[in-house]
């Protein structure tokens, strides 16, 4: 099946402890698009500026990315910028200039609205829910959010929260979320809200996802070398959309598989800067990162 | 086999937002004592004070600790108090009060020498090291620090880990051992320096064991509440061991049963304050949380 992105397009600025890299293409869109793309057909609704050029535009089809969503629109494509600590996990955002980014209104073409399976980057709940309005009838929603729209559009965010099967959140947004301080009763909380599905993110921890009441918990991938962080949220979330909308069943098994799809993408993202990894990756290394996987949690009952 | 556990015992003040607990029992010989002693023959080498009452001993006894190892000085027990916060992953230390315990000169009864299975608690590398001179033979040691000793007896550490074959540590504690910000190759470096297993304990976040080159990763479970977790480290470490001395086979399947194990018992440790949880515990309860494990971390490849 066809996965539908929609979220943001923009080039990043990035320093971490191994290097620079300026005005690499990145944004939720094109971490989750790229990261699905290696399990599924998908459709990005984004928008950029008239700084977009055909390199982009190439870098992005090599992917076999359908870019009809995308919209040109006079003025320049969102840019941020953030520089990491040694400790990778600490970053700072030095600069955030929204451009065409401020006003983005998705539209769905009419091609696109037949999609079943739907990720909603971080953006204004309402538009979020604009999206789904758009779509006819989506077989697995899942929605990217943050403390910002937890904290300034509550009821907005409930609203489109009803419509959600997936959610992909760090602890203490589903914390902010539920207000609830304790992470296991916040996800009991966050669940009556809608989603059947919350996937807790922790970055070098792993994920802990929560399905129909069980748990499953997927590690962070022992990197040798974490190089840049940016987009594993949204890169996780590409893979686990891209290998639901491959299998196309919504049992726990898919699920899990999900998670781990999502994981050893992620693990990918964070090997080289901005999305640079994938260029060089094939399905090959990723089964070989899926069978490390399995093998890093396996023991034998007694 | 018998499993032999030398650390500190003491009395705990403990205030966490689900209540406080005045004087519980403490300290690393007895949360990972009591942690064993569900699986394995534990022998208790540690120092009380003559305030530690016929109601203490009656409560380690409980457990079948054999505690002819247990000096008896003249003062006062070991005492430490702390306060976490409504994030239960921060303590801030009220007290310490070292008492008998800075004195602490562990010596090993003729008839614990035989003791394949050792656990060195966190204290003066010097001294873990001369348990082990005391001992005949051992089949598998442990050993537990902290950041103070890394620091201030850096060489003493060293010297006592060139006979060490387990190695717990938190992950601040690993990289300032190996002298290396990076976690996964401060592993590397810490097993040349003796250690072929290297446990780094996340805390919530469950524990990484690299064991021979391989890495396999538990996770914490998802407990309801947290309300007390002191001693969750000495616990894992006290079922980890406990299970290697039961089963008495260092392949890499039995290394991870004792992960899981460990774990299980970390978990337990947190339900309730200080060691309260274990007055309740039963093997039927340990191995329905070995089966919960199993089932959180369970997948099928595809």
């Amino acid at each position: 099946m066809s996965l539908l992105v929609v979220g943001s397009i923009g080039f990043d600025t990035l320093e971490t402890p191994y290097g620079k890299a300026d005005s690499v293409l990145g944004g939720a869109a094109v971490y989750c698009g790229i990261g699905a793309s290696f399990f599924a057909d998908v459709r990005v609704v984004g928008v950029v500026g008239e700084d977009f050029a055909e390199q982009h535009l190439t870098f992005l089809r090599a992917y076999k990315l359908d870019l009809d969503g995308l919209e040109v629109k006079p003025g320049k494509t969102f840019r941020w910028g953030a520089k990491y600590q040694a400790d990778v996990n600490i970053r700072e955002t030095l600069f955030t200039d929204l451009n065409v980014f401020a006003a983005f209104n998705p539209r769905i073409p009419e091609k696109y609205r037949d999609s079943t399976y739907v990720f909603l980057g971080n953006i204004q709940p309402e538009l979020q829910l604009s999206v789904l309005e758009q779509i006819k009838q989506p077989r697995l929603v899942a929605l990217d959010t943050m403390n910002y729209w937890i904290e300034r559009t509550p009821n907005e965010l409930r609203k489109v929260l009803q419509r959600v099967d997936v959610l992909f959140v760090n602890d203490s947004e589903a914390r902010s979320l539920a207000e609830d301080t304790h992470l296991i009763s916040a996800i009991d909380r966050i669940r009556k809200m809608g989603p059947r599905t919350i996937i807790i993110k922790k970055g070098e921890h792993g994920v802990l996802m929560s399905h129909d009441h069980s748990f499953f918990s997927a590690p962070g991938f022992p990197l040798e070398r974490v190089c840049d962080p940016t987009g594993a949220g949204d890169t996780f979330a590409g893979g686990f959309m891209g290998h639901m909308a491959k299998i196309n069943r919504l049992d726990q098994s898919t699920f899990r598989q999900a998670a781990i799809c999502g994981s050893a993408m992620a693990s990918f993202a964070c090997e080289q800067f901005g999305p640079e990894r994938f260029q060089t990756l094939d399905d090959s290394q990723i089964r070989a990162r899926v069978n490390a996987f399995h093998e890093m949690m396996k023991f034998v009952p007694w």
